[in-house]
């Protein structure tokens, strides 16, 4: 096991009605807080008013942005950075998915810094001070709600990039697993493929010694397939919602990846596509995913076996661990499947003509730098246009 | 699943070496730090040199406390909030394992209390400010390094009550594994046994549609056991610490129990043995936990097959749920004797005498107005007292 610094001081507000106490729990914390929102869901669920009214039933003052689209755009952020610093916001309330809480967490960034807030996105560097963000999520998936991460897209240089700082993690988030049911079963598929992604890339290691971590990961992998399957039966299922909510915080507040050399090849690799061609994040990893397993598994073939039998229930002969390992993976495309994934390019409507250049945009080899990802396989933008070539 | 509100903002710095960043930690937070410890061999071990020099360097004045015993007392508690109140300190760091955490604990509640801080111990009641609490941990057990709980013993009543509250979640804690090389065999088996009953007091319960702790749970003992017989054969074991460390921090960070009915009958049960007899919690756990098993399981017998079947290994025909949980309980009990912890009252040197009293004391008879122990099944003071039997 590595050493590690694990903090994740999210407090979690879990159950039904818990929305209605967002004002409450603003009150002591903010004079005025910006609400971001996406599309517009959130006023024809009804949830908008239940927000307004609890912050005004609490004395809250509030300023609004909504418009916040899948692949969030720096444009928004800019726009809401603005706003806060017109209107002297010191709280952001992102109610809605993975984008609208990483365009919540852009705009938090931005607002005490000089600089335009891209710079962290770009160039990394440390984040000195933030405006405190708190969630309401409307989709598990992206695990943003318990995590310092944010990924915004420039769509005017057509990139997509990461920043992450314990400034950026929520104070509170607040998750009722009622407000998931209006969900499109497509938004279900997308969110388990990411959850079960945000878990991969801590799971597959070469660190040894990992046994609790290990177990955690094997668990909740298992939680997530076993309750997708029943939501997508019944989209209306408390308990499965739960379960998702619940297991998607877990997978991304950091806890399953501690004392391990993590991956984060396949968000990588992912991102360009979604730069590119705007595709949903989640559909995008569930055909790369396994076209890393295909590429990488070699390398340390024990750790896919253990992922075979513990995580896919894969049985038979040890002594023919590649027949375990391709099953696994045939069994892991197979689940994509039953939700309703894609698992080729194609089916994502990518052909074969950008795949060279996407797989050099990842490596950074196309800006005259390479630098390799992934931690279990370092992989070169030959290797990345490999797992493209896999999965076309 | 049920609503919860988890909160668990203890920073975790794990590994080699971290003790000397105690003093790098604290210089921002801290203007003047108890240092509060047990009966010595933190001076013995070199980690009283290391930490005071950290601190020294990092120029944090400090004042100290040592002599915390097993099972910590109220005496040294009043003692500390005096030292407190009159060295006007800010900042409690606890250097030792729970019983010096939860004494620490009490000094924290105490310092900004005008009446006694037993009051929040026999009483309840809220808890509005505490001086701020940070652990460098030397025997992985209690949990209480990521806890909001502290346990102790009025020696004067021969009680022995516990406390919770948000506020008593230490600020970080420090894990070093080496730390943990130099301790007694029965220190390591004392504490597996309370890390376990950890997770048991929120594993077993009646609660339906938790896949996800079920699943955390499971990981989280096997975990322990297997470690366990490994620190056992070799005490300088890197590895085995660290599994043992990190899953007792997990086991009682509050996230196994999210969303369950808990149970904690078993440390109310156990309580009452070290109040009077003054015997290690690990070893009184070790005792009561199989009785505590046998007379439940009645209750809802799948929960205890699941048990049995994931945790314990348990094989055979699932259509004699009874034999599948007798054997479980039983492996229970083998590991627990493999780790050299007792299994019955009569090692503990406890007879027969006082086993009523202690049976009507666990669920307040004795005071007039009993209150049944146990979320799993309720227990009156005859269930205890059949507990015990059983036992004996």
């Amino acid at each position: 096991m590595l050493n590690f610094d694990f903090y994740a001081p999210t407090r979690i507000l879990f159950g039904k009605d818990t929305e209605r106490e967002v004002g409450a729990l603003l009150k002591p914390r903010a004079k005025k807080v910006l609400i971001h929102y996406g599309g517009g869901s959130i006023k024809r669920s009804g949830l908008y008013d239940t927000v307004t009214a609890s912050l005004k039933s609490a004395g809250v003052a509030f300023v609004e942005l909504g418009g916040v689209m899948p692949n969030p755009r720096l444009s928004l952020a800019h726009e809401g950075i603005d706003l806060c610093k017109r209107e002297n916001v010191d709280f952001i309330l992102a109610v809605g998915g993975g984008s609208v809480i990483d365009s919540a967490k852009a705009i938090a960034m931005g607002v005490y810094y000089d600089g335009d807030v891209w710079d962290f996105y770009e160039k990394g560097g440390s984040l000195e001070r933030a405006v405190p963000v708190a969630t309401i999520l409307t989709i598990p998936a992206a695990g943003s709600e318990s995590s310092g991460d944010t990924v915004i897209t420039n769509e005017e240089k057509a990139l997509k990039y990461g920043y992450g700082s314990p400034h950026l993690r929520p104070v509170f988030s607040i998750m009722n697993p009622e407000l998931f049911f209006s969900l499109p079963k497509e938004q279900l598929a997308y969110g388990v493929a990411d959850m079960m992604s945000h878990v991969f890339e801590r799971y597959f290691t070469q660190t040894t010694h990992t046994d609790l971590t290990d177990g955690l990961c094997e668990a909740t992998l298992k939680t997530l397939m076993k309750n997708a399957l029943l939501a997508k039966e019944n989209m209306t299922d408390y308990n499965a919602w739960s379960e998702l909510g619940f297991a998607g915080t877990v997978a991304h507040n950091g806890l399953l990846g501690m004392g391990r050399e993590q991956d984060w090849a396949c968000h990588d690799i992912e991102h360009e596509l979604s730069a590119i061609y705007d595709v949903p994040h989640g559909g995008g990893l569930a055909v790369v995913t396994p076209g890393w397993m295909q590429h990488v598994y070699q390398e340390n073939i024990n750790m896919f076996v253990q992922f075979a039998v513990n995580v896919m229930g894969v049985e038979g002969s040890f002594r023919d661990p590649d027949a375990i390992v391709q099953e696994g993976i045939l069994r892991l495309r197979e689940f994509f499947i039953k939700m309703g994934l894609p698992t080729t390019l194609s089916e994502l409507g990518i052909g074969e003509d950008r795949l060279e250049e996407m797989a050099q945009k990842a490596t950074k080899a196309a800006f005259g730098k390479e630098s390799p990802l992934g931690g279990f396989k370092k992989l070169y933008w030959q290797d990345v246009l490999a797992i493209y070539e896999l999965v076309k």
